[in-house]
């Protein structure tokens, strides 16, 4: 017997400027395939929505004045039950607009806190409930090279630097390559893997009810 | 014998939100020892400039369209016989704005190429001409922590992802740490082994010919 699926909360962050792109095409058949399974799916399409990536210096003290937008993104964050992080390898990092978004919504008291009379050179302590996060990435770099060569620095910022930091222990990440290459055939099968990923990784039932997803989308 | 200066074209990235910063000491400290060492800066505070780190879906291609901002910054970088990058290890990464102008002044002819018949799922071929890349850092974490349990990203994607892939083989980085409760003393230090750094990267001889400098300055 497979537990009854309970509805969980998925956040889902797409950082591309294409909205042609094969990681489009992954988000949002993520999305689509976390709202039929019965979720509520926030899903964020960070350039068209204009998402501005400038952290400023009032917002770095621990009780910095934040935006509105950005306290939203914050309270998002810190209640999703599960993360996904779609966007293309560049230069080994995600795209400014991506990097923003960690820059400003992972803030002390939402993703992480210091213990008291830790003046901030101490071990933090993770503050976010998600069970799973999920990272897919898009490359033009075959994966031995991207190993080899440069040493695959995503793996590291988002397992290493990120994810674990802030309490999220179980974490996944695919990298999909080589893209410019790639097939319509390979991406399709991409997007179902994507999609298998991010069910398994958030205990998902494969048999799905459809039409029961309850959406707070914002694309 | 030291063989006689001559005057080099250096570039120095600097990206921090807050003009009262160490990163900000740094960058000028260095700016001004390269300025007195008589060679040619070209200074940017993105974040002072309003520097747009949002990489346009149109930029993409190759012979994609750029705005003349864009062109003057790669034309800066191509250019450039020294650069200096001075910024924060934000989550092993640097800021938004700095990854932003990564993603756009790196630009294909500007800093690297395809070969022939090559799809761009090859091997660039890196085109600065940049003698020597000198990025420092500033950070609270501590270094063995910083390398044990974050994997340093910041060193592969300077070092590997970007400079060498773009043709610039002398590679020299310092991470400052622990900032957050460092004394003046100790960041007074800092600032002086962060001169002698880049004048040592450069070929820059000890004894310096003061106002020898010839500014094209940004900020």
């Amino acid at each position: 017997m497979h537990p009854v699926n309970s509805s969980i909360r998925i956040l889902i962050i797409l950082g591309h400027p294409d909205s042609g792109s094969l990681n489009h095409a992954i988000a949002h058949a993520v999305r689509d395939d976390m709202l039929a399974a019965g979720n509520e799916v926030v899903f964020h399409d960070l350039y068209r929505e204009g998402f501005d990536p400038l952290l400023l210096a009032e917002e770095i003290p621990d009780n910095g004045g934040i935006p509105d937008i950005i306290q939203a993104h914050c309270d998002e964050l810190r209640s999703a039950d599960g993360i996904v992080i779609v966007h293309p390898n560049w230069w080994g990092q995600p795209p400014a607009v991506l990097k923003g978004w960690i820059d400003r919504v992972f803030r002390p008291g939402i993703a992480y806190r210091f213990d008291e009379g830790d003046s901030g050179e101490g071990i933090p302590v993770g503050l976010l409930q998600a069970r799973a996060a999920v990272v897919l990435n898009t490359s033009n770099t075959i994966e031995t090279r991207e190993q080899k060569v440069f040493g695959d620095p995503l793996d590291a910022i988002w397992r290493r630097c990120i994810f674990h930091l802030c309490g999220v222990r179980q974490f996944h990440r695919r990298m999909f390559t080589v893209v410019v290459t790639s097939t319509r055939e390979q991406r399709a099968a991409w997007i179902e893997e994507a999609k298998a990923l991010c069910r398994d990784a958030f205990g998902q039932d494969a048999n799905r009810s459809p039409d029961a997803g309850r959406a707070s989308q914002h694309d």
